[in-house]
């Protein structure tokens, strides 16, 4: 059979990687798949046990030397990204093309033109996938199936970036994804809007109501709904905040502003303006649905 | 048959009050059913058509006139309640058990002493049933089931209000509801927090997220969770938010205060604080889950 890739190495088999391990193998994408794990954490062993990955490593570095990647994946928490960076630099073959699953993307593209040699390819991607769960057991074939893909080309574009480029592309396709291309600080700003802030408000209104216990009692399906992303990686959230605080912090006060709009409406007894505002937001509501029915629904990340 | 009620009036044919007539006929709980719809709308035929209500008027006081109700329930905004308490109160039969579906209490308590004869029972409920879809359209005989009712005995007690109240009791609990007694001005409280505040969430995150079209695009689940109730009934909420304008205020400052915290963690690249903050969230979210696991779950409202 041929396989678009010789040797896959993912970097992080927690539910991303080993979900990914699993897809790869299912779409007969790489002929061989290493899964490098945390060092003191059996979660390779269990991706290799469930089929994910064909050899399971904690060591980076020794994943590539032996056999040559064509394909490197990061699956990992983005703090960690530049020892590995670091670590896999001065073994990388020309031309290797690497990418990642991160939910930021400026400082992770940044890092890469640093400590990256320029013969290898880094595009940054972020699959938006995955669960509040997390571990190698939650993963599933099928988790990058139907959602969307975002993606950063690097900053200077050559007939080889592209084509590298084109070949990430193709294989987040071959996944079953809808692959959408952005340049990293746009991403970054996107992804606060929908993501980042989100999470941090179901972070404080599940401590807010976490408060007063007799409250939750009386919580209904809307605010079940409103908290299931607070039960989300604690590492994973640091380190998202961490690397886009500022676009994070935008977001947050953009949301704060409309809440103070209703909050004022609501102080002042304004009828008129309550209404309002809930009109229009269950009418902006309606129109993203309707827009969204007409796309592949993204799913969670 | 023997039914506890022999006649119904169920004031307001909307999703609740409709799915109440489905369900008190599914279970006979009533002889006769009479539907009262908003004058000029034919939610009233649409709740008959549909085997809801044996009667359709607009007309409150007509529903009793000819014959006498034993039974009262207002499905309707809160704010029409005074008008409707005025033109019940000449013609209601000594002993008649008045209640309602409203999602704030105290107000309606305090109306409910002022306006109806001292003769009849008022005891206030709050089925935490409902959708973000409205009309009698959209109505469920088994919208009620499985929900948690919360319920406001009258503020002086007396055998004759006991009596009543186990009345209403019994009637919601036949309906596969949970039922938990609370005063008027804790329910407020509770359901502020776990309510109306998670609805001005959403309501603030759409219209923050919907003035950044590309960034919808980029939306997932978490985001579409979040702003599922953002679809909900303007009228319904502008009554909600006036009729329970302090403790919304008070839960939307106790929210903003939880936001400025993790949002000043972020500020100052706080690691420890954000990574405490998040996993503070997901042990609350992860106790609420197991508490409520083994209770009956209440579905929304």
């Amino acid at each position: 059979m041929n396989h678009p890739f010789q040797h896959a190495v993912i970097i992080g088999t927690g539910l991303l990687g080993t979900s990914l391990g699993l897809a790869l193998r299912k779409h007969n994408l790489a002929k061989l798949i290493t899964g490098v794990g945390r060092k003191g954490c059996n979660s390779a062993a269990i991706a290799q046990q469930r089929g994910a990955v064909d050899r399971a490593t904690d060591d980076p570095a020794a994943a590539i030397t032996s056999h040559p990647a064509d394909l490197i994946v990061l699956c990992v928490p983005i703090r960690q990204f530049p020892d590995i960076f670091r670590t896999l630099a001065p073994k990388l073959a020309p031309g290797t093309l690497i990418t990642d699953v991160g939910s930021t993307k400026f400082q992770i593209m940044q890092w890469a033109a640093e400590l990256l040699p320029p013969t290898v390819h880094f595009i940054g991607s972020h699959p938006m996938a995955g669960s509040e769960k997390t571990g190698p057991e939650a993963a599933r074939e099928d988790l990058y199936n139907n959602a969307t893909c975002l993606m950063c080309p690097p900053d200077k574009s050559t007939p080889e970036s592209a084509a590298a480029f084109k070949r990430i592309e193709d294989l987040w396709q071959s996944l079953g994804m809808r692959t959408v291309s952005c340049n990293a600080a746009d991403h970054d700003r996107r992804v606060a809007a929908v993501s980042h802030l989100p999470h941090a408000m179901a972070f404080a209104l599940m401590q807010a109501a976490g408060k007063n216990p007799a409250a939750l009692e009386a919580a209904a399906g809307g605010f079940t709904d409103m908290t299931r992303i607070a039960g989300s990686d604690p590492t994973m959230w640091t380190d998202i905040y961490l690397s886009n605080r500022d676009a994070v912090l935008a977001a947050i006060n953009s949301f704060s502003a409309e809440l103070a709009t209703i909050k004022a409406a609501i102080e002042r007894n304004d009828e008129n303006a309550i209404r309002d505002y809930v009109e229009a937001s269950r009418q902006t509501r309606e129109s993203f649905i309707t827009r969204r029915r007409a796309t592949n629904a993204p799913k969670e990340k």
